[in-house]
């Protein structure tokens, strides 16, 4: 199947939310730029492509604690932090202080969005309401968009709903918020697992590609995407406002 | 005391959260306008501005039946709805379809800045989060900015705690998705209530006089704003970024 060709008529929707980490932004390349840039001012010798990698695989397992009831709400802040220190351990990291650890956490605040992101954004913006609808806290958020200058017209959150996605009621939360009936809204994500839940929520979902979000060593085999159940499937944001003829 | 007098150095916050109705937007003519359009085309003979007025003055009332614990929470639109009801019948206006009823109702999602609005909230964005705290939803909040062009960091609502203000939960709901203590936050309205609630909660305050608000007949009777308790007393929204020193 041809990118696009899901799609025949541009779906009737008030709303477009995103993902943010690897949807809009590169977050291993912004990640790995702070850690270089902390490690040879400490003097430090590490891989910081492996130590971003293990930090992000973390991610998911930090917020299953949340999800499951283990510990109480905690935004990411909180959680990278915790993780970062395990990942210090486990790359024999001595060398930081505890300003140096709040920095380098804040990295996750300070990351650039992909080359099509804001062009893109800035035509669905011009039809669609666009907000984020992330696992990121909102200060996250509101941090990242004025440092990329990112025109959201809403910052939406997890936050919001004190649920992680995939969790219904992050998804339902947003819709809420937006005073709508949740197929007025589409879901606009790089993940199959956060498209499906917010189909599973009611909304529409589109699929954008990011083959390089794990770096060109395990770029994507190919440009095509996976077998996604999304309703659209577009190679970035300007394909996505072609697909929706903005 | 002359404005701005009351500042000498402009205090280290990281938001400004502004009040909507009245601080940042003309709620009065913009009603009315609708109101006039919408009394032309179904040929209803009443004093808009008058009808505008009373409309405003069930605000705080239908806010109480809230706030009391009378009813749980209802957004502004399903408030103003249930509201116009009672002042339709008050003036004896018949004529309005269900349509008509929610488009007038739609009136408060389409208010103009003040003049002095964009210029100052473009300015004080270089230096501030810029973000709403009002008891308008969120919705209402992201439909009056798009199409006034309001360019907010951060759309924040009484909405997210649930609590209108001046209840302290909705200030401390918007400090704690800023992430930061409440001293770091500065509240900017033109009424006097909210500022004084918003001090109690820890925040800072900045007064701004809109002496419109209500109309040319009025007008409060100098350009001297009240007695306010507020850190800092600002002409317009362009005079407070000149006081911050932005």
């Amino acid at each position: 199947m041809c990118l696009g060709e899901s799609l025949m008529t541009p779906p009737d929707v008030d709303a477009l939310v995103f993902d943010v980490f690897g949807t809009v932004v590169d977050w291993r390349s912004g990640v790995i730029r702070d850690g270089e840039k902390l490690g040879a001012e400490r003097d430090i010798d590490v891989d910081w492509a492996a130590f971003v990698d293990a930090w992000r695989e973390e991610y998911q397992p930090s917020m299953d604690r949340v999800r499951d009831g283990e510990i109480p709400w905690r935004n990411l802040d909180a959680l990278h932090r915790d993780s970062l220190e395990t990942l210090l351990d486990r790359f024999g990291v001595e060398a930081l202080t505890e300003t140096d650890k709040e920095w380098l956490t804040g990295a996750w605040h300070r990351l650039d969005p992909w080359p099509d992101s804001l062009p893109g954004l800035r035509r669905l913006r011009s039809e669609y309401f666009v907000a984020t609808l992330s696992n990121g806290h909102v200060r996250l958020l509101a941090d990242m968009a004025k440092r990329a200058g990112i025109p959201w017209d809403l910052i939406l959150s997890a936050e919001l709903s004190g649920h992680y996605k995939p969790a219904e009621e992050a998804y339902l939360r947003a819709v809420e918020l937006l005073d709508v009936a949740p197929d007025r809204v589409m879901m606009v994500a790089a993940h199959e697992m956060d498209l499906e839940a917010a189909s599973e929520a009611g909304l529409r979902t589109a699929y954008v590609h990011r083959p390089l979000e794990w770096g060109p060593d395990e770029y994507r085999s190919t440009n095509e995407p996976p077998d996604s159940t999304a309703e659209i499937i577009a190679d970035n944001f300007v394909d996505l406002a072609k697909i929706l003829d903005v």
